[in-house]
């Protein structure tokens, strides 16, 4: 079944301690796209400027993604520039050139809206509203955000998580969202706004994934290299998201799914680690679905007991 | 089978976000010693001065602990004193009394030699190699080091950790031993220096299991609340070893018996997660073998999928 994907497509200049590329195709909704294409049918929603390479369309329309929802206007595709430190833990932003980004305005093509799963990028949260909101038929729906909306968008953010059925944020944010530091009670406060499930990402460290009545606990893979970070994160929603798409979960079903969920939050884990192999998106050119199920079974065996 | 338990036995005064305790009973053997005993029988080899109070004797002595290696000297017990950071992630030492622990040399009670299991703390590398070399019989011996030691003792070090079946250090000491920043080609490194199993601990992210081929990701247990993480890494250690005891692992056997070092980094885990429940060892006093094994399946629950 198929996914529609809002995001971020875009342009980005990336320097890690393995090397350096001035202007590489990126954007949170070609990470997700590109790892839950894996799994479904993808149509993305993003807009990109009259720059954008035909070879780029060539990569995402490859896998399969239908782009009917991907505007093109006059101008520049948005512009990211960073650097990370020496262990890959941090990163700076060197440049942010939102360019056409800045009017982002999500246009659902007609042929997205029955879609049955949503997948709703770091964007403003009024906006992931609109597209929630546009949908007919979601079997789930739900999304991430990042510190900026969760500072100074709280009510609005707040509004939004309502009508979700999982949130996927990182550590901090959670933090951040709940005004705990401890994650269990973090956790608890996110879901009392409304998601039935929440995934919190720690990066190297692995995921958690909260649920009403349990957690499960899932271990960072552990990469012989870590080449370039970007888009980890993203991928792990691709992946995520692009299995309960497969298995045709439904939040209706609610806690019944919850090993349907843990076995998406480790389908997210293994495309976040697959993505850090290559710069950009590069590990997605070549990736194969048997390899992605060669690294779940690799999971299953560095974590039983 | 028994287990001999060499390192220090101390009073630390500590302070977190959740209080402050001036003097109370700690130590690297103490920590160890307490958890190990509810697997196995425990033999302490270890000095303290004469203001060592009786009540913690009796602490020690009423889990089942053998205290004929427990040397009483005159002069003043080792004391350390530290303070946690706001998430407890980092702490600051305040002040490091040495008294009678900086003469130190470990005596070893002959009805202590042919103990099978021998887990030397975090001490002097010429002095845990020779206690090593007084031991007959052993089917399992390792232990724990420290930056101090990798830094300016390397040599020694190296030369100890030759005779070692098992090193216990945490991830940020894993990289300097090596060289290495990724912990894959690290624990590969150090590997090579002769013990036939690393366990990296990360803290509240778990640890990892190296052997020869395999590795095994063993997630942090998720506590509603940290009191007090004093002790939580000689707590691990002393659950890792007291459970191979228990079950009469032997290293001759070798990668035979990766199935039960994998059962005790979990067991580890679990006794690290309770001593991080109240100030220093006061879990222990309440702590029961039911509540453990309540704890171990918890984590089988949290990490199935």
């Amino acid at each position: 079944m198929s996914v529609v994907v809002v995001g971020s497509v875009a342009y980005d200049g990336v320097e890690t301690p393995h090397g350096k590329v001035d202007r590489m195709l990126g954007g949170a909704a070609t990470y997700i796209g590109l790892a839950a294409s894996y799994f479904a049918p993808v149509k993305i929603v993003a807009v990109v400027g009259d720059d954008f390479a035909p070879e780029d369309v060539d990569l995402l329309s490859g896998r399969g993604i239908d782009l009917e929802g991907l505007e093109r206007v006059p101008g520049k595709t948005f512009f990211w520039e960073g650097k990370y430190s020496a262990d890959m833990n941090d990163r700076i932003t060197l440049r942010t050139d939102l360019n056409v980004f800045a009017g982002f305005a999500p246009k659902l093509p007609e042929s997205y809206r029955a879609a049955p799963y949503l997948l709703l990028g770091n964007i403003q949260p009024e906006l992931q509203r609109g597209v929630r909101s546009q949908m007919r038929g979601l079997r789930l729906a739900g999304g991430d955000t990042m510190n900026y909306w969760i500072r100074d968008y709280r009510d609005e953010l707040i509004e939004t998580l309502r009508d979700w059925d999982f949130l996927l944020i990182n550590d901090s944010e959670a933090r951040m969202l709940s005004g705990e530091h401890n994650l269990r009670r973090a956790a608890a406060a996110i879901l009392d706004f409304g998601p039935s499930a929440l995934v919190v990402k720690r990066g190297e460290y692995g995921a958690i994934l909260f649920a009403a009545d349990c957690h499960f606990l899932a271990p960072g893979y552990l990469l012989d290299n870590v080449f370039d970070p970007t888009g980890a994160g993203d991928s792990f929603a691709g992946g995520f998201i692009g299995y309960l798409a497969e298995r045709g979960v439904s939040a209706a079903e609610g806690a019944g799914d919850i090993r349907e969920l843990r076995r998406a939050v480790i389908y997210g884990s293994v495309m976040g680690s697959f993505c850090c192999e290559r710069f950009g998106v590069d590990r997605f050119r070549t990736l194969t679905r048997q390899e992605i199920e060669d690294r779940y079974r690799e999971f299953q065996a560095c974590t039983d007991f």
